[in-house]
């Protein structure tokens, strides 16, 4: 069964966009301490509102009533995790879609452990590097470090894998894209290599895919959606600028005037 | 007893700029994880010195040296809440202004009683917007989210109450700023919309509320200067800047350059 | 015994930056709340790679796996103690140099036990402005705040016993620089004032001074090297920006594109 990527179209993006804008979800982000600021700003700079409730109990109460929840790894600690499993129940029995950022998965034990506890709740997508999807669907990962593994088509068959085990979505990212529901495979060729020089643009893409699997409509196609504008609006950004500083700012500027056309 | 709101020179704004430069107070801020650079970077950028000192014991300590003392409870924990108590219980007895931002106060449960249970701790001032003052005065909220109350003269009268029953000064910030004692009503209408797309602005204006409650002098009119000061900066910013993200970085240069005329 | 600061060759530093973008160190930070994304923003723009572990066990497992270990106690809580002692302990074992940011070691009782608990445990190198070191070495404070004690060479003579004492590398910050390990004294008089109105300078420096530990070849001269870059590259910064926001944004920029000649 080979299944070829299909290069996600930008026509489609530029209107899964149009109504992220419109429906300017909410988003419960239980995230790591590094990308806090750059990740509400992403949201923000989009249309999309976040939040940030980290009290186990609130962070519960909180799930219910948000758009979206986003569960990122990379700083674990067991506290955070206790808030974690409480706002992902919480989000299930509300029916609040939820992404899973599996930062460092592999190398790191008590996350690892973690993150699989989680597969079995539900996942609307999971969103992870390729040594992060090789380490969740139980292959061997490729590297030491959160970006270690830049070149995402060796963990494709473990992304589609993981999807259909799981019954969720899986986006590989890295120099190319990919987003699987198991079967059907969308690409994304975009981006620009300063983004890795730039702390949380991978953890602040989970938050926008999070925000677009709030949206109504193909889900697959939205989380490819939020890749797509993620990676345009880096690659636009990088012409201009002279380094990862002003890239951060001019990024956020980019997303918040991004027009659809400028998706194809 | 109908008071009408009175308009906040500029001129007496620019006096109390003064007064903080010449100043420099230390602001011990206990705030939320998502701004805490923001935080620090707007209190340099005006010429004020922020610190956090988050364990409970050394929280009270510093308190007890700092100028002035920020609560805010956007990321409230159980183990932040402790030390927001020793904070508090530590500036009152060393007379230590202090300021409560009581974020998200309302529609969720844990942070809302712990705001209610400060009030009686007799903060110098609190800075909220709509919902969260009309939460905390025990009205009704309006919305679910951090920025749902735009309309800041809906909580008006519920900031004029809150001041009155606890002594205290009352900032309801929204496209209008009210500033009261319960008795008198400054309004600072000045401000862009831009400025709820970055992250952390109305945070830091609590902040820039501490500093500006260590000030000698009429309190009510400080307070109601710092919230013209931000504003102000934040118009003559957005008029200059192609979106949120070179919004952040020009209005922490706009307030490091800021004149007393360009108050006015 | 009268030794002479030296001040320390652009040429040697523009030789440790090429090594430091050869070797990429891997840099595990435990610090604090307030400078985490800039701390990683800085560690990219010079080409190392960052990353924060915060979990006591996962802390101890990734020390073993990096470069370098920071440990910064800026916002020290016990938790993070906990984590702090098992990643240094991890990091002894495995041979990964670790340095200690003694943020506000003086007035605070709780940090200034614990960074004393920690001098046995054997630094590569100490970074800490003049009150922090006077404090470390066991001499009284000067001031009260972070940035109170802009005077370094008022601890020159600590640093040297410090240094001496723990047979470790000791730079005490601040208008100059010096770096020290008892014997040999670099200084590196450069930067700029406006680096101060700025947060995180000082804990990003310490961070950078953790990453050149991690290269082969004279440890003095290579922190010196990581002060000598940060400095030079603020005070280039400096001429050409308006504020304390475009400060912080092109002096990523800069040390993104920082060539050896600038630095002599």
């Amino acid at each position: 069964m080979t299944v070829q990527p299909i290069e996600f179209p930008g026509l489609t993006a530029a209107a899964s966009l149009d109504l992220l804008r419109q429906h300017a979800p909410l988003v419960h982000c239980l995230t790591n301490d590094v990308v806090q600021a750059f990740t509400a700003n992403t949201l923000l700079a989009l249309g999309a509102a976040p939040a940030m409730v980290v009290d186990p109990e609130e962070a519960a109460q909180f799930s219910a009533m948000a758009d979206a929840l986003l569960v990122n790894i990379g700083t674990l600690r067991r506290s955070q995790a206790e808030a974690m499993l409480a706002a992902v129940q919480a989000a299930n029995e509300a029916g609040t879609p939820w992404v899973l950022d599996p930062v460092a998965a592999g190398p790191l034990a008590y996350r690892t452990g973690f993150a699989h506890s989680l597969l079995p709740l539900r996942p609307a997508a999971i969103r992870g590097n390729a040594s992060e999807i090789l380490a969740l669907a139980g292959e061997s990962a490729l590297g030491r470090g959160v970006d270690s593994a830049d070149d995402s088509s060796l963990a494709l068959s473990a992304a589609r894998k993981l999807a259909t085990d799981h019954h969720t979505l899986v986006a590989v990212t890295g120099r190319v894209d990919f987003v699987t529901d198991g079967e059907r495979i969308w690409s994304i060729n975009d981006g620009h290599p300063l983004m890795t020089r730039v702390t949380g643009t991978g953890c602040a893409l989970s938050a926008v895919v999070a925000a677009f699997c709030a949206l109504p409509g193909d889900r697959l196609s939205h989380v490819a959606a939020a890749c797509k504008v993620m990676a345009r609006a880096g690659r636009l950004t990088a012409a201009d600028v002279r380094g990862p500083g002003s890239f951060a700012v001019d990024f956020l500027d980019r997303l918040y005037t991004l027009q659809g056309e400028q998706l194809q």
